[in-house]
């Protein structure tokens, strides 16, 4: 992935070339690549080739890039730190990072509209359909709107999971479905299990990351710890205890692992990587 | 368009619905629509359908569109009025406005990724390719980041038009070709005559916008005038005078016409788009 996204970003030596240095500052060199690991996954899942996988995952990542780039902006959750570094606007300024967050977008587009990355042309405009829902405001930018809504307000369990099966969910299940469409068309019934994989395993990736941020250190976390908390968010432990949150992200994960079973062996790392997100400390 | 985009923007009634509201609020009723006219003008020049050209019109004007909002926010240009209304971030929140960009750009890739919207999908990749990468950082966004960069300080001819061929020139090119690939894919010389003309026809637009924005009143010009001046931002008067840049632009537009006279009268539109650049008072 980081050779891939090295690649694939335009060189720092390049015209505009503060742009490009900050557009490699947020892309490169950390995160946990929960969604390209998932676009892998899936891809395996299908006997999708590797080529054609790493060009979707570091699409898919790009636009989650991009996303906290500009959620990290003073005017949204105004961080200092993520991926154990400087926030793009604390280590450049504020326009430079709502262009990079703009750009890397348009790039993450660009990459997967490479031509001839899919040998039917059809399928890989779907990829690209699916992407941009994921990333609009029916998804990804949608959800971070009503994250902002709720901020200071009470949600209820099921307010909360609307928002992140907005804000988190759509971009895991983009990353899944290109993993599989990397493959070939889908039948109706593969894709509806990963999409019930999908989702629970979404929101547990949320409920974990809850608990991770109350409990968690921020070198550990790599971000600031306790911020949800302290800007008065509505996270899942509002709702239950934190040891009630983690029977809660096992239970999602089992339905998780449920949903897949039927793939049997070709299942084997979609499955794994269920079984990384209720054990992450990170 | 109007009527379209109305049609492919969410409902102000659907979750989350101050962002969907805002979204049409900058995407509704004003702008020259200049480059939908190029789209449509293009496509005239292949016999495109009109449909098609609609949604690719759509798309080119939401990339546009989101990157107004983007400009105006404080951490850009800091600007209270566009299209004739207050800006977005005045009239909701800079963090709206930040999202409300950042979903207009995404749906831009949605509609023109639209299954079935051209009967070649690899054109229709092809398209989603050009689009992407005018809008990225080799192309508007890059543009805009040598504006920022070069604020204050004095630019020569070179590097202004660097700035432009980027910053407004990408998205008028993208606008041309996407027209013309509505009708199929594109033989070398019409697409260099068309790459031509949109060239010189973005410059002339541009020089035009220096000297009405000198000139102009901000009840026309639906904006802010004289604001390129006070930001101390380079534009072509300071580099000639209204008279030389208005003669300049009459150049720019007498080389678009000629690179399209090849193409008689299936060129018509595109050559009275050309007239309208110079002698539009707004």
């Amino acid at each position: 992935m980081e050779t891939a996204l090295a690649a694939l970003l335009p060189p720092p030596t390049l015209a505009p070339e503060r742009l490009h240095a900050a557009m490699r500052y947020v892309a490169l060199g950390g995160g946990k690549r929960i969604r390209p690991m998932l676009v892998f996954a899936a891809g395996a899942a299908v006997g999708a080739p590797q080529g054609r996988l790493l060009t979707a995952a570091c699409a898919v990542e790009l636009i989650h890039v991009y996303s906290l780039t500009h959620d990290d902006l003073p005017c949204m959750d105004d961080d200092d730190l993520r991926r154990g570094k400087p926030t793009c606007h604390r280590e450049y300024d504020e326009a430079t990072a709502l262009l990079v967050g703009d750009a890397l977008q348009s790039l993450a587009f660009e990459v997967l509209s490479q031509p001839g990355l899919h040998p039917d042309a059809t399928t890989q405009v779907e990829m690209l359909h699916l992407l941009a829902r994921a990333a609009g405001s029916r998804g990804m930018a949608g959800g971070q709107a009503v994250d902002l809504a709720s901020t200071g307000r009470s949600l209820d369990l099921a307010e909360l999971e609307f928002m992140h099966i907005h804000k988190t969910g759509a971009l895991i299940r983009a990353a899944v479905l290109l993993g599989a469409l990397c493959g070939g068309r889908l039948d109706a019934a593969l894709r509806e299990r990963l999409e019930h994989y999908a989702k629970a395993l979404g929101l547990a990736f949320q409920v974990m990351d809850d608990v991770l941020d109350a409990e968690g250190h921020t070198a550990t976390l790599g971000k600031t710890a306790g911020k949800d908390a302290a800007q008065g968010k509505a996270t899942y432990l509002t709702l239950m205890t934190p040891r009630a949150a983690r029977a809660y992200a096992g239970e999602l994960i089992d339905t998780a692992r449920a949903a897949i079973e039927p793939l049997g062996e070709r299942g084997r790392r979609l499955a794994e990587i269920a079984r990384f997100v209720v054990e992450r400390s990170f």
